[in-house]
């Protein structure tokens, strides 16, 4: 029933890198956006890179990065006209349309033929509009959200879903690397179409979440070891990270500090269920999933780890 | 964040086996319920064992065991009376409660010191009962239901949860090899353990299709490759057998033959909201989920694979 070879199919798309690797490596990279994710992943670009141009809304966020070499700038603007390419990893579509529009905004400042790589998960529609007005400009962006925790951006072991121009991907290919890619999947020239794929991963990951909140809740209710049931199907049928480690936070009631908040997951399931609504699918355990979570942000653990799902059960 | 040295913790309790192996093979076995699940693992006993006494209600479906060598009961007192060893694998708590209760039972026919293993999935409940009821005419009942459709039957590559007399889980360590056995994972003396760990396991299983239906519809409906999409995470975050394969089914809409029909899989989740409400546990996917097979039953998809849940989206 399962067959470990097709956990070897080809994973990164084939192409030729158009730009040659000395003139990729001259490029001025900035970042914006500091957050659990954003901060290891800057990390990894500055020790690859050397150079590295960061502005984040609470600048106090940018100290540790500054000391090891990082040059802070005071506006979204002065680093979008010093850099070649700009990575953004912000929280939500307000945000990204926030720095990205507007005459002191990313897509007015980058030079032409910068790059915008926008990291954020967020709605596909934001990605078509937000490349368009890139393009109006004359520059590019470029949708590459991620999977993968802190801890994984720190291991260098994260996965990139990336779409928009493909002659594009090749240049920023050697940049994700940097940042922390342990793969890159593309999924075409649609600026939208990462994004999706971001969306419905992060669905399964929360769903999951809820179903094993309730077995492992059915279990201990029954009285038998809820540790040692998890144990069996971590090994078995579900051994996969997804369930090893969210199913590990459960079983430890490790809701806090958030890794990934439920006040983001939070987010997530909204834009899937706006993104149904917009391509009429039908999603019923979307509106389930949002219950819980608002039950939980109800009672104050919007900062918690996404796994405190488990505590709407009680 | 996932650390592969996880999977290879210790699977199997270790224990020395009280019946000497000689003696073991010299029992004599009986089994009851020949539908999917059932008829390989009988193939797998009666290849190892060579001697195999079989009863189904419908006799037609014994023939292929019998032209191997098989002897046919005409009931279940014949088999039970003829065996030291009788395994059962029926599809609900009425149907086991019939065999095993009565004049014409299991329980009263089977000699003294006999086995009963029993490898349907049924509450946690009705194995305490008869556990009960063996105990009363002084032979024994051993809980031991399966992880694996049928395909892992013939490969021999099941996973058995036991539970029940720890002593007898020695005695028939040998014979859940013999009929497939890959792993052998213990619950404890409690006869309803095993039971329960396995509605959670389903439980976990049919929550996931329902995840997957609606992630994929999402790309689907938003123009992305579902495909592709379901590879990437199935290489990834949900790199696990039972992503992989019912994921495969959903995206080829393969939902017949059925190797695990909607119709047992709605009894399965149907078993769960009653020990939920019998432990007061809540589990309002539950409820989503009995509502979606609903569904597809009364379009009349029983007799699909469970994996038609998608089709209750549309």
């Amino acid at each position: 029933m399962y067959d470990p070879s097709f956990l070897y199919l080809k994973k990164v798309r084939v192409r030729k890198n158009v730009i040659p690797h000395h003139k990729n490596q001259c490029m001025k990279i900035g970042f914006i956006g500091l957050g659990n994710l954003g901060t290891p992943i800057a990390e990894n670009l500055l020790e690859k890179r050397k150079e590295l141009y960061v502005y984040n809304r609470t600048a106090a966020k940018a100290q540790h990065l500054i000391a090891k070499g990082a040059t802070l700038c005071q506006s979204v603007k002065e680093l979008a006209s010093l850099c070649d390419i700009v990575i953004s990893i912000v929280s939500d579509d307000a945000a990204i349309n926030n720095i990205t529009q507007g005459e002191n905004g990313i897509a007015a400042n980058l030079k032409a033929e910068g790059i915008h790589i926008s990291m954020s998960t967020i709605l596909p529609a934001t990605s078509i509009a937000l490349a368009q007005l890139h393009q109006q400009h004359n520059n590019n962006y470029i949708t590459a959200p991620i999977l993968g925790r802190p801890e994984a951006a720190k291991a260098r072991k994260l996965n990139f879903l990336v779409s928009g121009n493909e002659e594009l991907q090749d240049v920023i290919e050697p940049i994700l690397h940097d940042a922390g890619a342990v793969n890159i999947w593309t999924y075409g020239e649609d600026a939208g179409a990462a994004n999706t794929a971001k969306l419905c991963s992060n669905y399964l990951i929360v769903s999951a979440i809820q179903a094993m909140s309730e077995g492992i809740s059915l279990a201990r209710h029954s009285g038998i070891d809820a540790e040692q049931w998890m144990n069996m199907l971590t090994q078995t049928i579900f051994a996969a990270p997804a369930y090893i480690n969210y199913g590990n936070l459960l079983l430890k009631e490790a809701y806090q500090p958030a890794a990934f908040s439920l006040k983001l997951a939070l987010k997530d399931v909204n834009l899937v269920a706006e993104q149904a609504s917009e391509t009429q699918a039908n999603m019923p355990l979307g509106k389930l999933l949002q219950q819980q979570m608002n039950k939980c942000i109800e009672k104050g653990m919007g900062d918690y780890d996404v796994t405190a799902l488990a505590l709407a059960l009680s």
